[in-house]
């Protein structure tokens, strides 16, 4: 059997995603995104597409960075208002049996107790179909709503994104043992405490004294996802991460992001192909290759170019509103982590503010435009050019881009054996695996703290 | 027409809550407490009852008081695990239409902008169906568990809590005007920025520099519920609370409190009618008379005596696994603040750890045991005699109780015209005050925060 590659669908709980500016057109159906009935209808198609999941973007901060204030974001709707991600969840699993979750958790401002209690809780109501998108933030706006006055410098925050892992997997792997959970009626004893143990833990960031809230859970440690694409950011990955996006407008970049992933996974003892690597992309489909140019100016017309700026400018942490709009961006020196800032900096003979804004995917990764064997076979050559493992695909317009991809191109991917006909069973991590065992596997660091 | 009482579910995202131990009987469904179908079979049987709410009741530290640790929460099972409540809501949401969800959030723990936030994405999601129970949390252990060596001082916390609500009323009334959302296709505008205000709070517990993350929700602060007996949580509750539950085993103690509430409440310049007040209670409803003294007699059967000392030890922070089992409680000075604390001293003469033990309700509440009129009436005369507004109901046997109370109990209260047939438009608030505005009247602080 061909290796199937995976498919999620890239989403954020808020009016307006990537594209920037696509609830404009009149039929956009965005304006739903605060119901209830608008994800569990996304997640029923998803599902009937045979998707691996839906993956929820986060930002906690204000995008204030284009024009120094959020004036541009607000009126764009640029990833602003930007609801709780987490919330999403179940509810599109009370309609779904097989779809999985990647939901974005910021690990600077979450309470590592708490978090770690959510988590288990998702994982414990979807049977087993969450994923951790790990964030560390890259908006001093956050911070600021958080009560600090500035972040943590970048690489420092790879430092303390460590110990909360360390924490994590204490509380998930480590505080219940396997067979604590007795649930006999008889002896009138639900667990049993000798198999139930105190995480101790006093680092730099975080000091816990207190068992895991949470019996275990089907995966226990929620499969874990990354999207960082700095060095402490893919160094990180490589030790902990089990799916991990990547952005990327050429195949070749994508491509060096990819096998110096896996190199890095392999240098930490870990199977390579343990690593499965999504690119970022948007799919524009139509039955023929003029109709799907056509739905591509369309996309264009409702395009809102500031909204990109906006974006992009969080992502760089560089104002795009100053300054030439011809002139190509050169190196970027920046806070910000975004795995955006990367793919475009590298190409600083490419991209321009003025280009950036008229993007369709403001210059983050894949964009495919064509009949349902075009874009089927230009997926095909992205898996095996650029070494990944599948894609991450926008939802632009949300009235209908996941419905023509569902409806078009995932029978042609499944005519030719490259995307699955059914889900496997098992949990999320079993599925994007395809290998047994819900729960990480001893390669993994994360088993160092069973007991 | 009479006034209807409000019914609550008392519950908890537990394998055990109130009575401790219910979960040994053959036929208990608790184990699936992990599960959304357990969930959502729940929230559909107290929509056919036209039950007002299901309130989610949460502890974040473990129960550790009894015995000095934690072994006999986890044999008994009592609150112990206790997973994150929050996340069953947007899944019992999607199964109804008119059900409230009232859930426990502990500001002493949370962030306040994530916090506002996921209470705001809820309030949207639920079609503004959300409340939220304040607490301040009356255990060590969960300090510890967030990296505190100890809780703030009782009377403190309310200090904090005081700050932690002018947070909260900032973001939920003040930052996003009414008029901000323009959602204007043709005006490419979302949001008008000269509508959206940043919170500028820097306090003594809490620093904020930042625009709430969510559009104004159907009720923007979510209905405020609150349970706290002592003289600080009382003031507090005048104040800012629209739900209050009480404890109390007779009549006459829940009289003094609810008279004193409603007191304090016209002291605060609000209209005493506004507060609702609702006492904890248990059910067990038979056919007959002795039918419900059968079932009543099972109960006893499957209660974990320990477990109610457990409970009881947690909530008074005295340890009553030491001493005599038998002798009066007298007078308890502890830093917990469990509304139990209060119902048991005040009555000290009755009290003793072993009567506890074998206390259906383990001392908090109203028990009510017989045939559907005879609990009818012991309802009304709780109503007119405590000055009471209503019942948070303890779900005993899970697999029974509020099946018995909805096909029983409801349908004889309808009857006599104390309970509703069907609900009142509108969002919870509405539901509950009987009053058009889905937001808080003039008359609450919050409103001083609109602009």
């Amino acid at each position: 059997m061909t290796k199937h590659m995976i498919l999620n669908a890239f989403e954020t709980n808020a009016p307006g995603f990537m594209p920037p500016g696509q609830w404009t057109h009149p039929q956009d159906e965005s304006f739903n995104y605060t119901t209830l009935e608008h994800w569990a209808k996304l997640a029923r198609l998803l599902e009937r597409g045979k998707f691996d999941g839906i993956f929820l973007a986060d930002v906690l901060g204000i995008l204030d960075i284009y024009g120094g204030n959020a004036d541009a974001a607000l009126k764009a709707g640029a990833w602003t208002p930007a609801h709780d991600p987490m919330m999403l969840i179940p509810a599109m699993a009370m309609v779904t049996t097989n779809l999985g979750f990647g939901v974005t958790g910021n690990l600077s401002y979450e309470e590592p107790f708490l978090f770690a209690r959510r988590m288990s809780t998702l994982d414990h109501l979807t049977g087993g179909r969450v994923g951790w998108n790990i964030v560390t933030g890259y908006l001093d706006s956050a911070a600021k709503a958080l009560g600090r006055s500035a972040q943590l410098p970048h690489d420092e925050r790879y430092v303390a994104a460590e110990e909360f892992m360390d924490v994590m997997y204490k509380l998930w792997e480590g505080s219940w043992e396997d067979g604590a959970v007795v649930r006999d009626r008889e002896a009138r004893m639900y667990a049993d405490p000798a198999k139930v143990h105190t995480v101790h833990h006093h680092g730099k960031y975080y000091d816990m004294d207190a068992m895991h809230r949470c019996e275990p859970s089907p995966q226990r440690t929620p499969v874990l996802y990354q999207a960082g694409s700095s060095t402490a950011g893919r160094a990180f990955a490589a030790k902990h991460c089990e799916c991990i996006f990547v952005a990327g407008t050429s195949q070749a970049d994508a491509r060096s992001i990819s096998d110096d992933i896996r190199r890095r996974a392999a240098e930490a003892g870990r199977d390579p192909a343990d690593i499965r690597i999504i690119i970022d992309g948007v799919v524009v489909v139509g039955e023929t290759e003029a109709a799907a140019q056509a739905l591509l100016a369309e996309h264009q017309r409702y395009l809102i170019p500031e909204g990109s700026l906006v974006m992009i400018s969080a992502g760089m942490g560089v104002d795009l509103s100053k300054g030439d709009l011809d002139a190509p961006l050169g190196p970027v020196k920046s806070q910000a982590n975004q795995s955006a800032t990367e793919a475009l900096t590298r190409r600083d003979d490419v991209w321009t503010p003025r280009r950036i804004a008229n993007h369709l995917h403001a210059g983050r990764g894949a964009t495919i435009v064509g009949s349902p064997t075009q874009v089927a076979d230009e997926m095909e050559e992205w898996i095996d050019k650029a070494g990944i493992d599948g894609f991450n695909l926008s939802n632009g317009f949300r009235f209908r881009t996941m419905e023509n991809f569902v409806d078009m191109v995932v029978p042609e991917l499944q005519r030719r054996d490259v995307f699955k006909r059914d889900y496997a069973p098992g949990t999320l991590r079993e599925k994007l695996r395809t290998k047994p065992g819900a729960r990480l596997p001893e390669s993994h660091p994360a088993s160092g703290y069973r007991r």
